[in-house]
């Protein structure tokens, strides 16, 4: 079975973890010989940032992290077992920012990330190389940049005089607190899908939308030229988890952002974003009532939480399922 | 007092230290009212190499942190109270090389140069901005690389088929065991002397070379346009302290350099490469009979080592003295 999902950093490392579990769990219970699955994750870019000139990709890295066992897990972003020598030297020099840290061992991925872009290599190549590394081939997953262009989500802020924030000094410095008007994403003018993004969505034999964040992760994967269509036109159902529960985000920001682009804080609004390409939509008991027009709705049989990987394979579990009991419409 | 030294690492980082302690000395012995002595030190950048992506300058670096107090003493070269886990990462990814040790407080240095020099800085700003970190200005010293150009010293090795490697390579990796046919200074034909080099020579009341490596150091110096001349026409005294005692390095491979330009490792010998422009000569007791023609020769009075600051302050001294026993002829 080929898998396709669209993910963010966080929500959407965990989601996949869970799905690996799951397929693992699922091929052991059943002794069938279902084949080796195979799970593409079209990751968001927009984050990515240039600090202390190297080059960051905060969402990629929770992915390899995340699926190759060197996550801080109560972090929620970073490695394990991190100090941060490096950087606390880099401010020692005079060097900014100081708002975003970096530890030791995380500034290893982007100084050869760094690097290898700076050989020429393109950032689908370099993630390859890092995933190598995180054991991802190995587990039959293949994580793919949505662009190879750089691009990078900025925040127009509220006030007399409007001016822009990069993405993470909204999120990160000021928590998101700051009024924005608008997301705008530099760069994405200029920018096409990393190869094997396309197809990837239109092969698959199902494709998953994690819990992540709906307007700066899976909004910005799908402003990426070619994606929204692709998921129109692909054979395979298309079904996402919700990333609210009984209107609030089960991490980060979501409301905030969904304030900003004019759209309300339910399950059933966020569903709505989709409704272009959605078939299923899986939501917490919670929002049991929720009905999207065109797309099926599924109450999860437990909450919403992957607050462990064994609850984050039972609801990878359950988006799978709700996506094999559709045929596309 | 104007002072002005041509520099190495190590060596010439603790002559600088030395020179630094004894003038402070003779300062408070004295009680007179000599005025701050400013010492310039243009540094060799033929060691420099880009490793990860990022520039490392390890002749500069030597001087920064053995004159901020935080050089490792006994290492010679790279901080002290060191860890290793961004480079042991970086190799985890397959990067390379594994035969340079960069240590995470010194890639701190080495990622800030990158990032101010890939902001369009010249590395002369650059080292100005880290030499503030290090307190240099605060001791009257300024600290300039020989030019603002990227040149790298490569060493052309003997064999069937001669092929050329970056001088680190040679020095660290082959620790100067694999044989040499000579060196060449990439980009030296591109390059100028860094901003206030030139008249540093030029306008100093004293000139001094540190006892550092008279091939590698010192001789790659003195290839920088202008240098030599310079040290031709200075009105100040010029007076070296010898790398050699009794034929033999005292650090490094000084006799194993010389021998591959096809000079003798002699301390008569080291003179003559500077015979144009010297005009004094500090040598280790065990040498006290070499003579060069036209090159006031001094034995000091003790062993030419630099076995601590006093020593190194001793050292300076004599060089100072004999400096300012000579007119210029």
């Amino acid at each position: 079975m080929r898998i396709t999902a669209l993910a963010g950093g966080i929500g959407g490392a965990r989601f996949i973890r869970g799905l690996r579990h799951h397929l693992d769990q699922r091929g052991n219970d059943t002794g069938s010989a279902d084949g080796p699955h195979e799970i593409t994750v079209i990751g968001n870019t927009g984050d990515d940032i240039t600090l202390f000139g190297l080059r960051v990709c905060p969402d990629l890295d929770s992915l390899l992290y995340t699926l190759g066992g060197g996550a801080h897990e109560e972090q929620g972003w970073g490695r394990a077992e991190e100090s941060y020598r490096v950087q606390d030297e880099l401010l020692a020099y005079g060097a900014q920012p100081d708002w975003f840290r970096l530890g030791d061992l995380d500034l290893a991925t982007h100084i050869v990330r760094s690097q290898w872009l700076g050989q020429g290599h393109t950032l689908s190549a370099v993630t390859a190389r890092l995933a190598q590394r995180w054991g991802l081939p190995d587990q039959g997953i293949r994580l793919l940049p949505m662009t190879d262009h750089p691009v990078e989500t900025h925040v127009v802020l509220s006030g007399e005089e409007p001016r822009a924030v990069h993405f993470q000094e909204w999120w990160v410095r000021m928590r998101a607190a700051e009024p924005a008007e608008r997301f705008v994403v530099a760069g994405m003018d200029r920018a096409a899908a990393a190869p094997g993004v396309l197809e990837a969505i239109r092969s698959a034999d199902v494709v998953l939308l994690p819990p992540s964040n709906p307007v700066v992760s899976i909004g910005i994967i799908l402003g990426v030229p070619g994606v929204r269509d692709s998921l129109r036109g692909t054979a395979a159902p298309v079904v996402g988890v919700s990333p609210l529960i009984g209107g609030a985000p089960v991490r980060g920001h979501a409301d905030t952002c969904l304030a900003t682009i004019g759209v309300e804080a339910t399950t059933g609004a966020v569903a709505g974003l989709y409704a272009d390409f959605l078939d299923g939509w899986l939501v917490d008991p919670a929002d049991a009532t929720t009905t999207v027009r065109g797309v099926r709705t599924a109450a999860h049989d437990g909450p919403l939480l992957m607050t462990s990987v064994a609850a984050a394979a039972d609801i990878a579990g359950a988006a799978l399922d709700l996506a094999l009991s559709l045929g596309r419409s």
